[in-house]
C-alpha cells in the first residue's frame, strides 16, 4: 500500500502547473522587481499578474492585495498594524476564542503593549455568534477579528453575518478575517463577506510555501509590520518573492476555476470517513460542526489515549495526519480550540484530524477507517485511562 | 553585444545548485516541517542542514539562526523585536544615519511609539566613527544598530571596533549589524565583529529571494515580530518557506568556499572601473570609501545629470545598474546616505551604483567604460544645468 496523506490542513502539495510557472523566476529571470532596468520588467509583471489572479480569487481589486511571505504574516500584519495604526482612537480588540495562534499571539502581545483584547467565546460546534462579536463591541474597540473557518475542526463561521453585525453596531470599527483555511478550498468573495481585511496562503491550496496575502480594502489604513523600502505601495518592505508570488497567482487561478468540483468530490469523501469512524470505533467523537464544514476535513477525539500515539502508529503503516493544529503539534499543550468548545480535557489529548485532498480517493478513506480501528484498540489495551470491554 | 547586469546589489542571480538543491522541495518533499508524520521528516532535516550552513557561514552556532523572509524582516525583527522587548528598560536606540531603510524606518515606527531614536553621523567616506556610537549611548539606550557594509556607497564599517566601543561603555546595550551587503560576499563572523544580532539575505548571494536569517547570540531576547506557531523556536512563526531555506543553506555553503577566491578577482575590476569612469568622464566623482569598500562595489555621482536618464540610456545598450538603493529607487528622493555623506542635492541626482559579480568580466567593465561616457555626454546636452565645453 502506497502512503496516504491525510494532512492538507498541514501543507498541501505544490500543483505540478504552479512549479512549472515558478521556475524561469528560479533562473533567468531573477530580476528585482523594483529595479528600473529591462532585468526588473518580466518579474514585475508576472508579480501584478499574481497579484491580479490573487484578487480575482476573492473578488477584490489588484490594489487591495499585499503581498506576505505566509498567512501567519498575514494576521500579524493585520492585527497588529491596525491595532497601532488606530491606538490615539481606542486601545481594544475583539477576537474569537478559537482563532489561529498567530491571531491569537499577536494579540497578546498587543496586551503587552497596554492594549485590551476581548475573547468571544463560541458554540460547542465551534460557531462563533454574531450577536456575541456585537455585543463584546465597545467605544474603544478599533478592531475585530473572527477567522473564517478554523484549521482544527473545520468550523465554517457565519463571517458575512459578523461583519454585519459589527458595522451595524460601529461602523468604524475593522474588520479582519482569517481565511487561511478557506481561500482556494470554498468559495470566498471580500464583498459579499463585507470585510476590511483578509488573510490567505498559498500553501493551503497547492500552491508554494512562503507566499501569502493581505487583502486591504482600499482606503484602510494599518502600520507596516515590516517597514523598509516601498514594495507593496510601502506596506510590506523586503525583496519580493517572486517565484514563490508567481506560484501563488497560478495557484489561486486553479483554485478559481476548480474549488467548486474539488469541494463536491471531497465532501462524500469527508463524510463517509466522519460516518466511519465515529460508527465503527468505540467512543470516537467529531469534533466541530457536523455540515457547516471544510470539504475535506475531519476531526474527532479518541477517548482514553493520545493523538500522539495515534500518529506515530498511523505513520507506520503510512498514514500522514495530524492533532490540533500543525503549528503548534510539536508543543504537546492541550488545543484552545478543543477547549473553546467544552472538550474534557482527557478527552482532547486524543485529538486527531484529517485533511483530505485533491490527491485522496474512497479507497484511501476505507484503508484510513480499517487501519485506526485496530491501532486505537491497541493503545486502549495500554492506556491505564481504559476500562472498556 | 549581449547583456551586461551590473546590479548585483539588487538581487544576484541565483546559483544553479542552489536551483538544484531546491527542486525537490517543490515537488514530492513538500511535508510541513512541523509534522509529526514522516512526511514532515525531509523537509525538517533540509531546513536543519540549511541552518547548520548558515551557521558555519558567519562562526554562529545552528540554534542562533533563525530564518526570516528577505533581510528587511530580520532588520526588522531585530530593532522592534529588541526595542519592545526592554521597553521598561528605557527607550532610547542609536543607530547609523546610513542604515537600510527596513532600520531606520522601523526606527521611525518606534518614534510613533514613544520611543526615541540618535542617528550618528558619518564622515564623507561614509564611515560610523566607533567615538560617536559610543558617546550616543544614554543610559535609557537598549539598542545599537550599525550597518557592516552600506549598499548604495559600499562602505565598509569598522563594525568590530563598534560593538567593542559600545560594549565598553555599556556592557548592557545590545548591538545589531545589518550585515546583508557583506554576509557570503565578505568574510563575516560573529564572534570576531562581536555582535548580538546580524542580519543576513540569500538573494545578496547567489540564493533565493524569500529567504534571510537573524542571527540572535544565545540569550538575546526579543519580541517576536511574527507572533503565532512555535516554529524558529517561537521566534518567528509561519509555515517555514522550506525550499527557499534549502536555497540559502547550499548558497552560504558555496560562499564559505568561494568568497575569498569572488573577492579577489572582483576588487581588481572595481578598481578598474572607478579608476575608468572617473578619469575618463569630467565631473564624476565617486562616493564612499576607495579601498574600504565591497569587492564588486563602484558608485558614483556624475554631475549636471540625473541618475534615472542614464540608467533607461544604460538598459537600451542592454547595461543593468542602479540608482542609490533599488529599495527606494522608484521612490526618485534624493538618498539619505548621499546626504549624510555631504554630497551636494543636485550632484546626488546623478546617483550611478554598479555592483558587480560572478558573472562578470574585464570586457564588461570596458564595455561599460565605453557606453556610459556618450550617454553622459548626451545627457549633458541636454542639461540647463550644464555650461561644460
Amino acid at each position: 500500500m502506497g502512503k496516504i496523506y491525510f494532512d492538507h490542513a498541514a501543507t498541501t502539495p505544490i500543483h505540478p502547473q504552479v512549479v512549472e510557472a515558478m521556475l524561469p523566476y528560479l533562473h533567468e529571470q531573477y530580476g528585482n522587481p523594483m529595479s528600473l532596468h529591462s532585468f526588473g520588467e518580466g518579474p514585475r509583471e508576472a508579480m501584478e499578474g499574481a497579484r491580479a489572479q490573487v484578487a480575482a480569487l476573492i473578488g477584490a481589486q489588484p490594489n487591495e492585495i499585499y503581498f506576505t511571505a505566509s498567512g501567519s504574516e498575514a494576521n500579524n500584519m493585520a492585527v497588529k498594524g491596525i491595532a497601532l495604526m488606530n491606538r490615539h482612537k481606542g486601545q481594544h480588540l475583539v477576537v474569537s476564542a478559537i482563532e489561529h495562534q498567530s491571531v491569537l499571539n499577536a494579540a497578546q502581545t498587543l496586551e503587552k503593549l497596554d492594549f485590551e483584547v476581548t475573547q468571544v467565546p463560541v458554540d460547542r460546534h465551534g460557531l462563533v455568534k454574531a450577536d456575541d462579536v456585537a455585543a463584546a463591541i465597545r467605544d474603544d474597540t478599533t478592531l475585530v477579528s473572527v477567522m473564517h473557518a478554523n484549521n482544527e475542526i473545520g468550523t465554517i463561521e457565519p463571517v458575512a453575518e459578523i461583519a454585519r453585525a459589527v458595522k451595524e453596531k460601529t461602523p468604524g470599527v475593522i474588520f479582519h478575517t482569517d481565511a487561511v483555511a478557506t481561500v482556494g478550498t470554498v468559495p470566498v468573495d471580500v464583498k459579499e463577506l463585507g470585510v476590511d481585511l483578509l488573510s490567505l496562503a498559498g500553501s493551503q491550496f497547492y500552491g508554494p510555501k512562503g507566499a501569502g496575502a493581505l487583502f486591504i480594502k482600499r482606503g484602510t489604513r494599518l502600520m507596516p509590520l515590516i517597514d523598509g523600502g516601498i514594495q507593496e505601495r510601502g506596506r510590506r518592505a523586503g525583496t519580493e518573492n517572486v517565484p514563490a508570488i508567481v506560484g501563488l497567482g497560478v495557484a489561486a487561478e486553479l483554485a478559481k476555476e476548480s474549488l467548486v468540483e474539488r469541494a463536491e468530490r471531497l465532501i462524500p469523501l469527508r463524510d463517509r470517513l466522519m460516518e466511519r469512524l465515529t460508527s465503527e470505533i468505540d467512543s470516537v467523537y467529531l469534533t466541530g460542526h457536523p455540515t457547516t464544514r471544510l470539504p475535506g476535513h475531519v476531526s474527532v477525539c479518541v477517548a482514553f489515549i493520545e493523538g500522539e500515539s495515534m500518529l506515530l502508529m498511523l505513520d507506520m503503516q503510512g498514514v500522514a495526519a495530524s492533532s490540533g493544529s500543525t503549528c503548534t503539534s510539536r508543543a504537546l499543550k492541550a488545543s484552545h480550540v478543543l477547549m473553546a468548545i467544552g472538550v474534557d480535557v482527557a478527552l482532547a489529548q486524543g485529538s486527531l484530524v484529517f485533511t483530505l485532498g485533491d490527491s485522496n480517493t474512497v479507497k484511501d478513506v476505507d484503508d484510513v477507517a480499517e487501519i485506526l480501528p485496530p491501532i486505537v484498540d491497541r493503545l486502549r489495551q495500554m492506556s491505564p485511562l481504559y476500562k472498556g470491554n
